[in-house]
């Protein structure tokens, strides 16, 4: 059935006006939207972006160059339109929220049209000397995740796009990725938002050390739970309800792909629903990317989060799905084939 | 006073709440813009595409995989809005027009509001045997995108963006390539829209042949007139006029690239108003960009033209404008510095 319904889509796509295949990637994210919304006629006009920002305990290793105040100020810089993904959102006109999933400095009393404040904690726990999370506290960053989404897809969203802030959680997604990965922890770890070859090597070792204690977490759920960081736990919420809702979901850069790695875990079917926005300038990222087996849209240097990447390859997904639904096929435009 | 004001764009840029240089080649763009436009505060929002169209007389080569009717039918498929870059430029609201600078079976008594009606010739010469055009033909073709170029920027456009359509212009545009460059013919051509290893074969032949007929060209006009195509005149005058009037110029794939090579022969500044966009799945143009030194912001595995690769970077370059515009400083947002 499903692959009746490809090949059918993929007839359209071949009988457009167009040379055979010329449209490169954006034919492959056509048949995957089509594929994702059951439809020949996807639609994804309706873009959301969503910034998770927590805080992570293993900042008290030392593994950051950015002091952790810097997560609580840069939401601050979020609700006031001053980042770097404000801009990019306001260029496409994407409607966005930020999410304080616990941010340590993060004033609970400030209220904002853009800003969901559902806080588990100050912050994980030091995952190299015990769980970042419990279960009870990574279950609700699931829940949170999913149920914003949900809410969002409800109101009319049909393409979810993820970003993230939280200063120390490059150290974060590298420990799930070495977890989930089994690469060596150097080819995991990298310079993050400004790390020297000291900090890489620190991380490297905190890294290793939490490896070992958490060596009984097995399940994508425990592996979070343990090594986690509450932003991600929210994406993977997301990502989980995206795939339960046949709905696009842009993954941005490494903490993201981290995010769609343990996705991916526990379920792996959630891959199909996921597109990947941009290779980052982020050492582990394209080892992540090759074993996950998928091709991000973009390589444009960035390094910086917050969905950056994500918001910047919406309109080469909107432009997938427009030539799908607009461009006249051979029959119709009396154009002449190779063939004809 | 030039270096000056890079320095101060630059510093700006560092300024901006994000780690040091951790946007990438948007930070590039951006200072690009600001140097083209000389403020620092460069404006893209209005962006404009036009398609130019035109045949070639070395089709009669037998070097194309489409009949030549295919170029007058998909200006036509433009003006019904059923062609890849309608659906692309609809995403973004970008308007566009369509100049017919030579198309052999175009009618025309087709008026339509998109349509420019400029024809020169019914297509080129066949430069494998004579000049592709006489040097009165050339300069008119070079005018007829200076002055509609002008007249949109007159009109408000400040991103120029440029496509074409012409059956055979990845041979034309290949000619140019190896005369150009000097690299062999063998490095310069490829599949084209629809080739396979005989058309590549033929197409060879032919280029080296007029290679020899036409060793005498020697500036940047010599060589347009004798290997060029109408269409591809038109985007060297628009390129040209880009840069006499500050404004930054998206150049799209294999064949635009050979008008910007071109257009750097006659004003070798006019370079710094170029952002290549797209790097095509056409054989040469890897090659052709590494010539001119520069790096395209996609490689999407697009070989359509139409500008269509063009279109789709346009976010991105607004994107770098939004960041420089509107992105508050670490002194703004009382955001804490890596060294603070």
């Amino acid at each position: 059935m499903k692959t009746e319904f490809k090949t059918k889509i993929q007839s359209i796509i071949d009988n457009k006006t167009k040379p055979l295949g010329s449209l490169g990637v954006l034919e492959t994210i056509a048949l995957q939207l089509a594929v994702i919304q059951n439809t020949d006629k996807p639609k994804v006009d309706a873009p959301f972006h969503t910034v998770f920002a927590g805080d992570h305990g293993i900042c008290s290793q030392n593994v950051n160059a950015f002091p952790q105040e810097v997560s609580a100020q840069m939401v601050g810089n979020f609700l006031n339109q001053g980042a770097a993904i404000n801009a990019f959102c306001d260029v496409q006109l994407i409607a966005m929220q930020v999410v304080n999933m616990g941010v340590k400095h993060f004033d609970e009393n400030i209220t904002h049209k853009m800003l969901i404040n559902k806080p588990i904690a100050k912050g994980t726990e030091d995952f190299s000397q015990t769980q970042a999370m419990t279960e009870e506290q990574c279950k609700k960053a699931l829940n949170i995740g999913h149920k914003l989404i949900s809410l969002q897809i409800k109101e009319g969203a049909n393409l979810i796009s993820l970003g993230e802030m939280g200063i120390g959680n490059t150290t974060t997604a590298a420990a799930l990725m070495a977890k989930i990965t089994d690469l060596d922890v150097e080819q995991c770890t990298g310079m993050g938002t400004g790390s020297d070859a000291q900090g890489i090597k620190r991380k490297n070792e905190v890294i290793k050390q939490a490896l070992v204690l958490h060596a009984e977490a097995k399940t994508g759920i425990e592996i979070l739970q343990c090594l986690g960081g509450f932003e991600i736990a929210g994406m993977v919420g997301a990502i989980l309800c995206c795939y339960e809702n046949n709905t696009p979901v842009m993954i941005d850069g490494f903490i993201a792909s981290a995010a769609a790695l343990v996705a991916m875990q526990m379920q792996p079917e959630s891959k199909q629903n996921m597109i990947f926005a941009h290779c980052s300038n982020e050492n582990g990222h394209k080892k992540m990317l090759d074993f996950m087996q998928v091709t991000p849209l973009l390589d444009l240097g960035l390094r910086l989060g917050e969905g950056t990447g994500a918001v910047l390859a919406i309109p080469i997904v909107q432009s997938a799905a427009s030539f799908l639904n607009n461009m006249a096929s051979f029959d119709d435009a009396q154009v002449s084939n190779k063939d004809a």
